[in-house]
């Protein structure tokens, strides 16, 4: 199969000022990788009619098709469309069917209606028009005279963007050029391995995969996610059975034979078992909270937490004992232990996670550096706690500890078989 | 003055298969953006030997001065060193500054040493080597024959990227295109109020500005930063007599006359004058914990939360009454007052803030739909509620929600006279 290339132009002055992150970009990156789309470059430019042209003429050469986002509103200075129109020698012409969608979507705003006339229904003549669902701007694909390769326009509002990437331009780019469809993926989620252990570990077999197979290292905050594709050559039957090699040399880590994260594999776990968890939080300040509330559906599971970041909270909320924070402090296995037994009392749950260390960047002792964390897990078979050390800034540390008080739950709690959910 | 323009390219394959969104250029944007250069095109490229040159010789051509991010690792796959020889025409050679820096910084891992050896004090002889403080790989800056232009490497870690950038590209920079250092940036922080309206509310101030300042609009969450700003031509009391102008315009939704975050002012003026506050949170679920905790030293005013997520925890730990919750339901204004009053006494605060909401994607009905959330604020002079409609996803609808929280509170608590903190 030949493999297309992509190149994305992000356009905005938001972009270059530093006020947006471009999160665009790397969503449709993964997107586009995912549908086996090679991505070779990315650039961002300002709304600018000479670094637009000269960007997209440059990614044109390279790359087989160029997805650009933003400059499609209706203020002045969004000129992407006009811009496009020159480059491809085409017109504006009024679209029908964007009009009546328009009409459509702000029939009960007519103060939006009045600053969107005339201008977001003008549609390039040459353009294939792509339906937009939740916006006003067209999604445009141009086809290149000739070459076969394609330049598609969308807006760049996130939302708007993902949902005609989604549904439509994937779709049509499949179709334009011929992309088989049965792109295979299978997602091993471990946790509690370094990257570089992990690849060690897995050697013999990686080495051994046959040619149409691609293994991918995905790691975020101490978890990898495993990917093998499969980009249409071989079959489900075969991409299983390198799964089943696979997995005896990592089950030990291993908490999800599927592509979710650990939060969400945990909330499938206790949902299916109608269980519940809480948590008692010092350190993480409300970001473990938080991650177990991602997903909808949290309800079900998820009782509460006790945020005790204050001692008084810990000993007069959470019943952690006066005597265990005078001798040994808040840092420190019995008082994460208390922390855990008591929030799973006070909310009746089944499980509790309780973390207490030093964020920084203050606060750290030689005893007791900052990244020093402790975690308590309170089971129905009793409760367990570790003593973990995280680098980075008082963000990361936090986010790291709060992934480490899931990630490593599920090592405990996950049966051998590490079923698939 | 002539005002200097900056690329940016981000070199690493990691970024364009979507698994690392690259918050080092907006991060860089930001910093060059505030010291008066203009960013105008960032540009990712892969460790690919052709593509780093080629968008480095397109870079150079546009650009006074060209920063570059990634490809600095001692492994096989970052390349972005020689490929800067070759480019510049000069060779590598020893450094013995860098070789006793590495040394020093791994004295205590041996194992790491070895896999660096013979690489990372390894420099191209005709750059200037900046130290990187906190990490391995060098900083180095080329000069261009004659055209005074500059490219400048830095490593892609973010942490090393920020503190060499901070500590030695800027001055370097600065020193070398002769750029002002009296770059003035005046920021006034307003909430509750949309970008549009306070647009249209301070137009003629903003029309009547002189030619020698520049005003930015930095909205996000629904706080606004109103940035103004001069690049050596006016001076301290110029702006401070146009911010003069300005207050009484919109003194109605300051909350901050210095560049500080929401939950920064809050916890400044809690420290100050020596309060406490406490939060219940159920659809936020732990974000304005997090939120609150951002910053270090927040042990002093923070004392903790409730995240009270399932009614029984708003019920038996809160003290919710049960008539409440059977009557008027989780998501009312009497049940956000009881669960302010009820952690305000359960953690003995000042303050005490409480979120419960609908954030989606399903719950939502006719009378509620998603993004309905009642925030509640109990003070030493009273509890005051509000009911608040957000849109967007389940993250934007819990984070923007969170923000609101604190905002709202700083509109009520911040005496009139907007101190300066």
């Amino acid at each position: 199969m030949h493999s297309i290339s992509a190149e994305i132009i992000s356009i905005g002055d938001e972009l270059l000022i530093g006020q947006v992150v471009n999160t665009n970009a790397s969503w449709m990156a993964q997107v586009l990788n995912h549908a086996g789309i090679t991505v070779v470059q990315v650039t961002t430019v300002r709304d600018d009619r000479q670094a637009i042209t000269d960007s997209v003429t440059a990614a044109m050469t390279r790359a087989d098709v160029v997805l650009t986002t933003g400059g499609l509103g209706p203020t002045k200075d969004d000129i992407t469309k006009t811009v496009l129109c020159d480059y491809f020698h085409t017109q504006l012409v009024e679209d029908e069917r964007v009009h009546e969608h328009v009409l459509n979507l702000y029939k009960n705003r007519p103060d939006v209606l009045n600053r969107l006339t005339a201008t977001q229904w003008l549609v390039p003549e040459a353009a294939t028009i792509l339906p937009n669902r939740v916006g006003s701007a067209p999604v445009m694909a141009f086809e290149q005279n000739k070459s076969g390769k394609l330049l598609v326009s969308m807006p760049g509002v996130p939302h708007e963007m993902q949902v005609a990437m989604s549904e439509q331009v994937l779709p049509y780019m499949q179709k334009h050029f011929g992309l088989c469809a049965d792109v295979i993926h299978r997602t091993i989620v471990v946790y509690g391995i370094p990257e570089s252990s992990l690849a060690l570990r897995i050697e013999a077999w990686e080495k051994a995969l046959p040619a149409t197979m691609h293994l991918a290292y995905l790691p975020k905050q101490g978890v990898v996610r495993l990917r093998l594709s499969s980009y249409g050559e071989a079959t489900a039957a075969e991409v299983e059975q390198q799964i089943t090699a696979l997995m005896p040399l990592i089950a030990d880590h291993v908490i999800a034979t599927d592509d979710l994260t650990p939060q969400q594999i945990l909330g499938h776990w206790l949902t299916e078992h109608k269980l519940t968890i809480a948590t008692a939080e010092s350190c993480t300040g409300g970001r473990l909270a938080s991650l177990l509330n991602e997903q909808s559906g949290s309800s079900a599971y998820y009782m509460g937490s006790v945020v005790a970041y204050d001692n008084s909270v810990k000993e007069h909320v959470l019943g952690v004992r006066a005597e265990t924070l005078a001798t040994v402090g808040a840092v420190s296995e019995q008082t994460v232990r208390e922390m855990a037994e008591g929030v799973r009392q006070l909310l009746h749950t089944d499980y509790a996670i309780a973390t207490s260390g030093v964020a920084g960047p203050t606060g750290g002792t030689p005893d007791k550096p900052v990244g020093t964390v402790w975690i308590a897990w309170a089971t129905p078979e009793g409760t367990t706690a570790e003593c973990c050390h995280f680098f980075g800034d008082r963000m990361q540390i936090t986010n790291t500890a709060a992934m480490a008080a899931i990630g490593k739950l599920l090592l405990q709690i996950m049966p051998q078989e590490r079923k698939i959910y």
